[in-house]
């Protein structure tokens, strides 16, 4: 082993990959045949590798690319260092693609703090590895030992319009009785203790139709519907009675950080976003509301926040200004998953039960092989490191199926427009 | 060396510690003529001792032995579980002793994170040492190799009125030609590139008076004044125009923060302060404040803000709301200095250079000695942990000291009124 002085990241590797995604509809549109991430993997002058999984649009592989100077020949330990360097060498950029109000991950404006969330992600495992230490203890120790997870419900048609492969297992998802049959499989694979599901595609009286569905079928189950801020100020103020007894937050009905204080001041139940609070200047903006303000709850995402310390230090914010703390997932594989779950593990004052994809998700990238779930949580790992170790060969095939797909930004309105040309994505819709 | 999964904190020890401390003038009185800290180490089961200084009152000591069940036993990692059982554990107590505004480590409602600060600044030595890493690499890594200090002017007296050991080599400070030749020998001792006066001492005119000699004779040195919230509003107002033009920030000159708020639309000046921002509940409460607010600079110290990687988070959230970084101090020893160097490295929007008592003190309870400046800044050790080791037999005679020298809890009111009956320590006094 090189000595701690002269111990030195010698590379930066970045491999996009494609993973197939289910038909899920959203307030945009609707998922494409593939969802396109990519792993970044740093290697020491010893050897070790450090991964992280982030975004793979081709915004994020270029804004990775122009940072490659600022981490190849710096130590692992350079966190702040590192900070400080992206923040200045990174540019913001108008989104070249599709920009999704409903994904942060996707703006040009975060590059800064997705590429740092990239680097810090793999520092922090070559860290742990280094120490013999897992990451969440890098993080200051962990104050639970598994992490709880929502189930993630979509509306969804049967099959991608374009039949690339074999329909996926779950079948349509759109009425009341299709939802609570999706809810009761996803809990009897994962266990789930609580319940989300992603709104702002049907008519609003259909989506509280929905929740009202879930509530009867699982009674005192935690529930959340998400539209996404495609809903008027006035259609969230509108649903807001009948959600007020079936909810335990509200998240995003409606956009703006005034839209959403107004709105604040017509229900009883927390605001949850991970749409009007997605930096820390925005953060501040939403604080310096007078009275209850326009979020009670932020939905932090290490991969936009610009880390997993930076989440601890928004995590920490939240606790000062009363704010409660839960997480917001995209379609993701293991190195992702798992961070989370260290990063959750270090947040003593996280109050909600986590999101994610994963469930959407059939193939993985980690040796280890798909995350298991007992009890909706999973298990923080023990090991040095992230605890996740690359399959190459899976890496490999992703990376091909990445090539070969042609998705190179993830676009869910073009995608819609193949099944109803006179989608426009226009928001809010309701 | 135990695995790291059986590592384990076996016993705490804490030992006060008495130093000879100048009779230096403040709002409330004098120094006495020694200073009370102590010394906390923690032993591991694998015969590592980390360690920290903190603050030596009865309050604090008694806090600490409360505390004791909360650490022994746990693992030098378990950061964030520490935050949470301390959090819970440690009552706040209105303090028995004299509680002084002008020093908050004093408050017996900071008595939880005070004790955090202390069991976290061993830990991080303990995790450090363990890791082969420096503490700033704990904390994420160093931005600077050394940190800057300013040179801090005390009002004082020539010799303790009781007079228990030979004179201090500084002599008399009270005139401006007293404290332009104190300014003066402190930087050529220490090199010190910038420069705080103590005030609230003497009438406001004639410390105004001592800035301005203090500009004449060192031009374009930036310079501070701390009247300790020994001002009136009115007072504070009516000198800001001449100070406007003198100093780089205008520290607590006036008590609370609707106080400072005011004042604030008076001055053209940042105001600084450790008095009326304290907390993250006082933090909170002034970037509340509509329009410049109360507070410019938070001068911050990891002692009372429940440690490093509190006060880590302190300053990024200064970061968020547009607020200065530096740091507050009391008289100390190089277990403190030493810490807050680590701390101040791994801070990267550090604005101002930190404040340091240790130039007052001769005594030392570190095998490496006094610390030693370098253009008035201390080089970040690059040693594992802390890089401080306790001489013990130092620490064996200054914990005689403590013994010997019957103070308890400082008071600074009660030793002025050996020189003065009729003082009061009445504040706002001018
Ligand atoms: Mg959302
Ligand atoms: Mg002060």
């Amino acid at each position: 082993m090189k000595a701690l002085n002269e111990w030195r990241i010698t590379q930066m590797r970045v491999t996009p990959i494609a993973f197939r995604d289910p038909p899920l509809l959203n307030a945009v549109g609707i998922h494409e045949p593939y969802a396109l991430r990519s792993i970044v993997e740093l290697e020491t002058n010893d050897g070790l590798v450090g991964i992280a999984e982030t975004y793979g649009d081709e915004g994020m592989l270029k804004a990775l690319e122009t940072a490659r100077e600022l981490i190849e020949g710096f130590s692992p330990f350079d966190l702040n260092g590192m900070d400080e360097r992206v923040k200045h060498g990174v540019k913001a950029t108008k989104s070249a693609g599709f920009e999704m109000n409903l994904a942060p991950g996707s703006h040009g404006a975060k590059n800064a703090a997705k590429v740092m969330a990239a680097f810090e992600g793999a520092m922090l495992d070559l860290i742990g590895q280094r120490l013999g230490a897992p990451v969440c203890d890098v993080l200051g120790g962990a104050v639970r030992d598994s992490v709880p997870y929502s189930a993630y419900l979509f509306f969804k048609y049967a099959e991608h319009i374009e039949k690339p492969y074999a329909p996926d297992a779950w079948g349509e998802g759109i009425s009341p009785e299709q939802i609570v049959a999706q809810a009761r499989r996803m809990r009897e694979l994962y266990g789930f203790g609580s319940i989300k599901l992603k709104g702002g595609v049907f008519d609003p009286a259909h989506e509280v139709a929905c929740m009202a569905a879930l509530a009867k079928a699982f009674p005192g189950v935690p529930l959340r519907l998400d539209p996404n801020a495609n809903w008027t100020l006035e259609t969230s103020i509108k649903h807001a009675p009948a959600l007020n007894s079936l909810l335990e937050y509200y998240e995003d009905p409606t956009p703006t950080l005034d839209g959403m204080n107004e709105l604040a001041k017509h229900t009883t139940l927390p605001l949850a976003t991970n749409m009007v609070v997605t930096s820390f200047e925005e953060l501040k903006q939403s604080v310096r509301y007078p009275g209850r303000g326009p979020v009670q709850v932020v939905l932090s995402d290490h991969h936009y926040w610009g880390g997993l310390r930076a989440t601890q230090t928004l995590a920490r914010i939240c606790d000062t200004f009363g704010l409660g703390v839960s997480m917001h997932s995209n379609s993701h594989l293991a190195p992702s998953l798992i961070a989370m779950t260290h990063l959750a593990a270090a947040v003593p004052n996280l109050s909600y039960a986590c999101d994610t994809h994963y469930p959407w998700q059939e193939e993985e990238v980690a040796a280890e092989g798909r995350v298991k779930f007992v009890n909706g949580s999973v298990t923080v790992p023990r090991t040095p490191g992230l605890g996740v170790t690359l399959d190459r060969e899976a890496l490999r095939t992703l990376n091909e199926q990445y090539k070969s797909c042609g998705i190179r930004t993830r676009n869910d309105t073009a995608e819609m427009k193949k099944y109803d040309p006179s989608f426009t994505g226009k928001s809010p819709r309701y």
